[in-house]
């Protein structure tokens, strides 16, 4: 049986933060990150996509609230905000990844889903929202938006008088569809999914499906999705090449071998930044002490050369360049 | 095996006229909906959905303009404006089907994918853009966009200085994933596809797939489908019980059991009007033409009972009804 590997694309490989966000960068992007990844599909590894939707959700929940205020369109909540940015990014992503494939002559479908996350709604982020979303309001505008929207705002610190919306990122649990997405990619087809993290959910007490105000991380989330299908690799593409000790300090240093227990202490230790690296440190754990075997961290274009990139395993495992090459 | 039905949801079923497009209106159209097809499912069909995206993606467009305006936020292409509409409807429409089964005790999956639809470059509908989308702007702004994004503007016939963007609305021919599609849906999975028609591309002369400035009809595109997919049924749900001969005038005349023959002569005799009623017949037509057994219009709540609903079947068949009676 082939290879499974699950990859969440992030950071440059959607879009650059010197970018404006055009649909003709976002595309330039895809096609370059899916350029770097046509060894993996050579090497007939089943593989499935996760993606964040950070800049793109940002610029629906902007034209939301340009649509009220110029047209009086009703803003959408923003479980349909991340909804909506599976459907764009997804399309564009899908595409992209079809020229690259029919270019090197690689007879593969890729499938493309909206996908809805389960989330407790109990999960401890909900008391203390932390993820800025959106448009930077006035004081004014904020105390209106918080009453009629019930939305939540915190102070930007750099910002005179600028407030912000939170909202919770809650732990991703599960997802739905989970066995079909695993059978489609073990048959060849490449699948996208948990867009942006998923749009969240959770089950009320009547065992109903209920949408929440809340964004998932998408590399917690695409590490749920290698548990769930058992994936044997999973692969977070960001804008570094490797994870570093002491990241942009006088002693930084290049991690490229990391086993389970020095990552975890590591982590403990605070050396990873809770807004970046934490999270992405933190799903590579969740799947290597669940059965991954190898978790790796690193630029798109840097993948393919197995001289870059962190690798994190159970036990710490220097000879793993040698067992890729051919 | 089991009947595969595919079912075109549009007019009612999504958003009433006089609804203003809130996500509640939403929601509670598409469970009623789905309420009302609840005994399909308990029938054991097999069910593929296709659905419209009319008001939404116009208040994507809506949004993208004024988020370009108010925040000089790019726009988006229509193609990924339809693409956000597939998803944001495509989760609405599982997650409230998903609680209507549940309420049910239906255990079904339903699976939601962002579509590519392909048509012909050369499509005779690219000489005569006729689909007026998005805002209406005055002559200067309608210029200088036409200028700046090399969009085609038409005058608006009732209002002063109006004048709005038009695409075109191709054939759909094909979409991609269709077998997996197929696959998914007689294994007892409801599939959502197609939405808004699908996303309109086409293969140039290096086999790349490439995005179009157009709309494709929603019933055309699920026609195509069901086609694809060799479904025995095609439904579209819209917002009137029967197809009418005269419709609206003196001698209106309920149609509900129309051949081949018939329906093809009333079509070309022009009986249906060009915007609404004569590409849902056409629809209709192309799937009675390729091998499909039965094709009904009629309102989603006028479903079950089998007095309502005009059916279109190859030969004039007017026992239908007592053919599904239990």
């Amino acid at each position: 049986m082939n290879k499974l590997a699950v990859i969440a694309l992030g950071g440059n490989a959607l879009l650059r933060g010197d970018q404006k966000g055009t649909i003709e960068e976002q595309e330039d992007n895809a096609t370059e990150t899916f350029e770097n990844l046509v060894y993996l599909f050579k090497e007939g590894y089943s593989v499935i996509f996760a993606h964040g939707n950070g800049p793109q959700v940002g610029n629906i929940l902007m034209r939301n609230d340009a649509g009220e205020q110029l047209y009086g369109i009703p803003q959408m909540p923003l479980d349909i905000c991340v909804a909506d940015s599976q459907g764009g990014i997804g399309f564009m992503l899908e595409r992209c990844m079809l020229n690259v494939l029919r270019k090197h002559n690689i007879k593969r479908n890729i499938i493309t889903l909206v996908t809805q996350v389960v989330v407790d709604k109990n999960d401890p982020a909900f008391q203390n929202p932390t993820k800025r979303i959106g448009k930077i309001y006035n004081k004014m505008e904020a105390d209106k938006l918080a009453a009629e929207k019930g939305w939540i705002f915190k102070e930007e610190v750099k910002i005179k008088d600028g407030w912000r919306r939170v909202v919770s990122s809650p732990k991703p649990l599960d997802f739905f569809n989970a066995d079909t997405v695993e059978k489609m990619a073990r048959e060849g087809n490449i699948v996208i999914t948990v867009g942006g993290g998923g749009v969240p959910v959770y089950i009320d007490e009547d065992n109903r499906v209920r949408p929440l105000d809340a964004v998932i991380d998408k590399d917690l989330a695409a590490a749920m999705v290698a548990k769930k299908v058992k994936a044997d690799e999973y692969y977070i593409l960001t804008d570094v090449p490797y994870v570093y000790a002491n990241y942009k300090k006088e002693n930084e240093k290049i991690l490229e071998f990391l086993d389970y227990a020095d990552t975890t202490k590591y982590l403990a230790e605070g050396m990873f930044s809770e807004g970046s690296m934490a999270p992405k440190i933190k799903a590579c754990l969740d799947f290597i002490e669940n059965g991954g075997s190898k978790a790796v961290i690193t630029e798109s274009k840097k993948l393919q050369d197995k001289n870059f990139g962190t690798k994190i395993t159970m036990e710490y495992d220097e000879t793993d360049l040698h067992k890729y090459d051919k």
